[in-house]
């Protein structure tokens, strides 16, 4: 991948010259079965740009999951940037939002004058949060035919899309058939450096090119970047199935440690999500620390809980490495150590 | 109360020189127990300017019931007017909500790189979604403990404030004493034309002034409806306690009616919601419009759900026509009539 | 007036129901030839609210003086709450922009990566910190054609338009012609307690109706003041050629007073801005002081620069008194008196 | 430099992590003179984050010159999305504004309710809308003693601070020792692919790292850019001296062509702004497209001002390659070709 980069055909590409960065748009959108794609520097942004191209008219509101990560894990960017009135629903353990929810949530048109207008409702394959679970192409399509008939657009949050493809064994572009928009993230699952590729119509991209550059997300260069995510396209999907596997075998090893609790039936792809049980006398940010020192990076999600994701570079291996550290971990605190935190 | 109006000493309310206001405001403050008021035209503006006033630093996030006014029938102001981020948590059906909820939705600040920073907490006494229902004075410590704990901020949408301060029988000043800053509205329950007095401290409300100026809502000769306002306070309140009598009864008689369905126990001030059940020939909408023909004012709330409320010019034989108005349109509407909504 | 208030028909105009206001914007759509109106709390919120609406898309930008109210006194609400970004370009002393610097102000859309959009022109007629000179029909007329050819709209701040018709002798109607909508305050010159007029098209007002509500400027019963403004429509529009006689007057007066200086020509209609010269011993706030307590209100625009607003209830007695009591104080202020400041 | 990226030490950046990222940021600190520093993906976006971190409080009001990069290329963005009012003051041709203009651009407390809050002063050094010409440190001294003065924060846009550095032979710590910011670009004069550092003080940049991740521009393993910005740092800033010759060169060449008009005097940096005179058959976006071919980047910057700009990889032969194709493209252009424009 690196040597890809290193030999990246490059131009500048706020000014849409640069060929690597169009050839990843274009290969996305391929995937995606869209019109057009865009390269952007992180999943935040592309999730950012697609809510407010499409509210673009102050007054809008989205609906969207109250366990999302654009409403959880994001700032707040679509209003304390962008504006737009988030209305969350809520999620179900396995990431989805009841339809009849969805639906009761959008506004009336009729009571336009204490009411913002619903413009965009946003799902998330898979969904972090419920620890990478996937929404399967019948509810997604489901929820496409509301917003539908509601006149209102769908955006999908698929930072881990290919993850939720791979799992569900649904290729990417019937997955995302009814969403007005995809965010793909290259850089997480698929282990590229840097960046996400939002994908839609050719309107919908001429729009968020420029409030990318707005946002100050237009880059100069960025073929090099684009060409590590032309590589991850290429080697690393085929790779995710590795990463279910290890994910798995982590969950069930990790539910065996004292102290420790997964739901092992719910790690359908790369992410663990674990519970430090009441009477651990540990904190998710000692644990943390402790793993740093081991070279493993948890990320504590609260006080007890806290996610593990794996990705292709994190071997079988790693993942016994990993279980023997934490377990040592649970074991070997005393009241003491933890009393610092 | 006109009379007063015409007879009303007014100043440019603008540049702070309005006598009769600085009279209502320094009433207002008087009877809640703060430090100043400022007067404003609605109790939206009210309420759009407290939290903007605690949330006055890009990247705030705001703590509220999902089924609060704020939410839902401010057109989402506070985001798309203010980019405040709201995190809406579940109201209960009395209008609390739960305070472990709460809690747990204030952000952890050493996440702050992904989080937004919670700087408010909004309560809503009386609860109009819910039909009403009165926060406890206990209740109100409580959260207001909570907020303190935290470094939060906490407000009251007291719009009707004074219908939960006679329905509860605590003083208005004692049930949000542990509030940051109140909003209350002089034309609901009290009967003045026009206009909210906000409360807070001193400097919140020097903030709060600059902000009335920058939404627009600086008015000048503004005492003619002060003079009003003071009227208000000085006869009105006392007619509250007629009101929420009337409001029972007239709970109790559409519960009867055929076709209509009333939690009447629910019914603590002078709100009453009533639902159009399954089955019936007629929508909210066309039984507001048969409504509308009577002289009686209905507010739909969705296709099904309908909201009376009682203020001190509603008599009792008016609640009576209004039951027999209401009985006669649930019997004769048929299918042809309904059609055309 | 006050009387008509008392007697006021109202109902509730949150819901467009208030017949005296539908009265009032019915009535200055016609004065100004335009579809529609709305009552708004003031003028401040007449002008954010027609930006707003003319902006309603993110990323717009509003070509304006770099002298006008909405830039100069209006909190930078359009930008801070309205999130529109303004292109000021130089006044002309006489309140007008040359019209090849509006042109060139003019965003090319081929370069729409880099530039927000060009959606709208500002005007102010008669234009306040010009000293209320009047811009003339042919000047609006050729900017409103430069408007069309580009796809623009064009919005004048007419908080005093009556003003300026009236000191030109045109109609209001033609003098706005080509303008899109008009914002008109019925408190400044016309001499009601509360009230400016926003007048556009009916889709426009629809959508300032919603957008009024956002802000908090719906208010319930406001026929009270509505009231006040059809008899200052009625009564007080004939007035204004006294009022600009007197301002004339008050202009040659205070430009013979010692240490004052005033452009008398550039007076054109009521408002008189003095200058107080190098030298004086008395800065603009302190003057403004002590002519308070003669119940007299300067508004100081900078520490030398010091406005007067003539309006109907200013006779030509109070205008000799005035200038009486400022030559009074030009005169006996000695170093000591002037050092608080 | 792409061996250095290829090499480069990279770990997850959004967490803090990445050393390489560390490394520049530090060294960028050094270099400045400031404390911290941080990465971010475009100079818009380092530019924004500084104005939005300086103005975090709603209701802010920047000064900035007419003629600025973030006033006119940078989409309105500190406005359309962070809500901040730009007080644009005319530029002078030599990009520096007069000392006198900015005072008096700056709010008076005393009318707070009407003024927007002066928090911010930005320069731009380089200034490139006036040809690249560099600001004093004189001057930047006293534009931040004016903002200490009156309790505000100074921001230099330097995205091209080392061309003035090495033009006016003052290191650049000492060049913006009076600025509370620096936004400094590697990708433009420095030739690395991607990329901005801002710096300031630890709490700022603290503030700015939230804002980087609330707009997405936290980037994964940055480090890969990172490592191509520290190779810039240390080989290209002695390169720019052989820029600013071969744009003088340029100059002067252009400036001799029919047709074209060039204020040579004016040409301090790597920045050349040629004119096209009018009765030239040609328009600029023609002449771009026509230097397209010839694989020659022209910014046109109106339909008669075209911009070339110099970097390192360009030579004094290919300033010869382009004077040759731009003389002959203004001698062989007829009616004809020119008409498809």
């Amino acid at each position: 991948m690196r040597l890809a980069m290193a030999k990246a055909d490059v131009e500048d590409d706020v000014l849409t010259y640069d060929p690597t960065a169009r050839k990843l748009e274009n290969e996305m959108a391929r995937i995606t079965g869209k019109e057009a794609g865009l390269f952007v520097p992180s999943g935040t942004m592309g999730n950012l740009i697609s809510v407010l191209v499409h509210c673009e008219i102050r007054g809008s509101e989205v609906i969207l999951g109250n366990n999302s990560h654009i409403h959880i894990y994001e700032n707040g960017g679509i209003s304390t940037i962008g504006g737009v009135h988030p209305r969350p629903v809520n999620n179900n353990e396995d990431g989805t939002i009841d339809i009849n929810l969805i639906e009761s949530a959008i506004r009336n048109p009729d009571f336009e004058l204490c009411y913002p207008k619903t413009r965009l409702i946003c799902l998330e394959n898979s969904h972090a949060n419920s620890g990478g679970r996937c929404l399967s192409v019948e509810y997604t399509d489901r929820v496409g035919e509301l917003a539908k008939k509601h006149g209102l657009k769908l955006h999908i949050d698929g930072a881990r899309i290919f993850n939720a493809s791979v799992a569900l064994n649904v290729p990417v572009d019937r997955l995302v058939q009814a969403a007005d928009s995809v965010s793909v993230c290259v850089s997480k699952g698929l282990g590229a450096p840097v960046g996400t590729v939002i994908v839609g119509t050719r309107s919908f991209i001429a729009k968020a090119r420029i409030l990318r550059k707005t946002l100050g997300g237009g880059m100069r260069q960025v073929g090099i970047l684009c060409a590590a995510a032309l590589v991850a396209l290429q080697e690393n999907v085929q790779k995710l199935v590795i990463d279910h596997r290890n994910a798995k075998i982590l969950a069930e090893g990790l539910n065996k440690i004292n102290g420790l609790s997964v739901d092992v039936a719910s790690v359908e792809t790369n992410i663990v999500y674990f519970e430090i049980l009441k009477g651990s006398n540990i904190t998710a940010l000692k644990l943390r620390k402790i793993m740093d020192e081991h070279g493993i990076l948890l990320m504590p999600d609260s006080s007890s809980r806290v996610r593990i994701v794996i990705h292709h570079q994190v071997s079988a291996s790693d993942v016994q490495y990993t279980l023997s550290c934490i377990k040592q971990a649970m074991t070997g605190v005393t009241d003491d150590e933890n009393g610092g935190n």
